[in-house]
């Protein structure tokens, strides 16, 4: 078989791989430590687009061209695209089928929508009957801001810990032909709330997400956190990859030689007055298909765990006082000479 | 395998069966032609909830409730949820995963996201690893109008083309283990967009959406729409049924003598001002998994083919003067008995 439980929520895949991955981002993302990693960089946030909706439809798009052209794969190879992203009714998304034309079945787990559509992508390729399947996930800092904060036009003041919506794109095209990268095990989440409810802080209301899906994968592997190189999570950000070292400690689990985190990663806080860092299903999705698959295609890792965080209420259950339900997904991906 | 291609874009499962349905309606929706053919029915739509969206979680919670009892099923056994809803950020399938704990894999195509599920459950469930996956979709009149169009103390009057967003939530324990009726293939769709930009007539624009998934389904697996005894799309309403009998005659396929649709069944259009008919993904989910499923057990259709069918527009692309991208994804039903 292609897939096969390991433990109570985690499914070995084999002969799924990588075939190609494609990044686009925004000038911000595209100038910060990660400069020069990814596909494309847009000289600036709109980039001919009329709307801001339009330019998140057109990132994506670009991405998927990236991931074509990488992979060596034409739109009617594809025989599923899985994807999401960040805005109602995923509309990004949704919209670019439209011209690609291919069966589309939408994901959403907000942030954590890019490993949700890897590993459903992973276990329907691995269950057989497709032979190549594009995953994507995009946001837009100018969409997510007036979605889900406020207009920008109104310049609030941001907290320290309110993450920035990355203006990123990534793509990927899995297929059951050998490739570069291949993925080896998926660890769907379960929601995780423990009572935040601030907004604006939502690496903490999601670093206890991470934590659960991380240790869960460890443990139905029967695998320690050093057996990967690094373990990414998604956007914890600065304040959530700092909680979660210590709410894993409390409970016995050191990540500190090997956590990072896609939205810490993006940015310099220093000089782009990002705060807490990178956030939005594209920051994970674009860190994981520009910067992490070279590293891992480089041999600068041989094996990662993705674990893209995302928090799940929507600007009405934030004002209905709702807390805020977090979640996350984990797939492992290792360099070919690495598999087993 | 448990999975095999057919053609383009269907894909044939082999040992996976619905062990057990949950259907629960609003007072209107059980109030109409399909009386009695629900497991409950709300008294009234907002049941003791202090708010719609509140509503809109519990209507779900209590087909999940259903379906679990109906299928001998603890939701221990249940390996992974499938679900969707209509809300921004498919906030009612999330929030109820604060109270299940199952691992959660959201999916949104709007109102086909009950066929997405089903479709993406049962083929990870044949491609293996996974025994019990539970597939769902919710949907409520009082959240979706807020949502979509205008608050209900407006008053304001409704084009005859306008569908009613069904208060309803249905619910599917798919297994690897023999059941009553057994998912035969799925069909993913691809989107459709003729240009129609009027939310008040989302069955004429989803129309064309259904038809190329219905003549892709019967093309991939060679069978004409005689060899089913019933295809049901999701909520086309009474105008857009006609629009597509007509629309598939001028392409040379048949649909008069078999094609229904559940958000035309659902009430009884002189007696209950609903216009065009029920909509939302609770209204597949809860026709299916009440009366459709019911009628197949007991022998009434052996063969069904469901087609829900969605726009996938939000409120913000429709203010852009955007078009509707719509779609729509086939699962294939059939009767033990019948089963190859």
């Amino acid at each position: 078989m292609g897939v096969a439980r390991r433990g109570k929520a985690t499914y070995e895949t084999t002969n799924v791989w990588i075939r190609g991955t494609g990044s686009v981002v925004g000038p911000n993302e595209g100038s910060g430590p990660l400069k020069g990693q990814f596909d494309r960089v847009w000289p600036d946030e709109q980039n001919g687009q009329t709307t801001w909706e339009k330019a998140e439809q057109a990132i994506l798009s670009e991405a998927y061209d990236e991931a074509l052209r990488k992979s060596e794969t034409d739109w009617s190879q594809i025989d599923l695209v899985v994807g999401g992203d960040l805005l109602d009714q995923i509309v990004t998304t949704n919209f670019n089928g439209r011209t690609h034309q291919r069966p589309l079945a939408g994901v959403f787990s907000a942030c954590a929508t890019f490993t949700e559509g890897l590993g459903v992508g992973a276990m329907l390729l691995g269950g057989g009957g497709l032979e190549r399947v594009m995953v994507s996930a995009a946001s837009h800092h100018q969409t997510a801001e007036r979605q889900f904060r406020f207009p920008l036009e109104l310049g609030y003041q941001r907290t320290p810990t309110a993450a920035w919506t990355a203006t990123a794109a990534g793509a990927v095209v899995l297929a059951n032909e050998r490739g570069p990268l291949r993925i080896e095990a998926v660890t769907f989440g379960r929601v995780v709330d423990l009572g935040g409810k601030d907004p604006n802080d939502m690496g903490s209301a999601m670093a206890p997400a991470a934590y659960d899906t991380i240790q869960q994968h460890l443990a139905d592997t029967g695998q320690s956190a050093g057996d990967f190189d690094a373990i990414f999570t998604g956007d914890l950000g600065h304040f959530g990859v700092e909680m979660l070292i210590r709410y894993a400690q409390e409970k016995q689990l050191d990540l500190s030689e090997v956590l990072d985190d896609c939205g810490r990663s993006l940015y310099d806080a220093d000089q782009q007055d990002t705060h807490n860092g990178g956030s939005g299903p594209g920051c994970s999705a674009s860190v994981f298909a520009g910067p992490l698959a070279r590293r891992l295609v480089q041999g600068d890792y041989r094996r990662l765990l993705l674990v893209a965080t995302g928090a799940l209420f929507s600007p009405t259950t934030y004002q209905q006082g709702e807390s805020i339900p977090c979640i996350a997904h984990a797939v492992a991906v290792v360099r070919e000479e690495a598999s087993r």
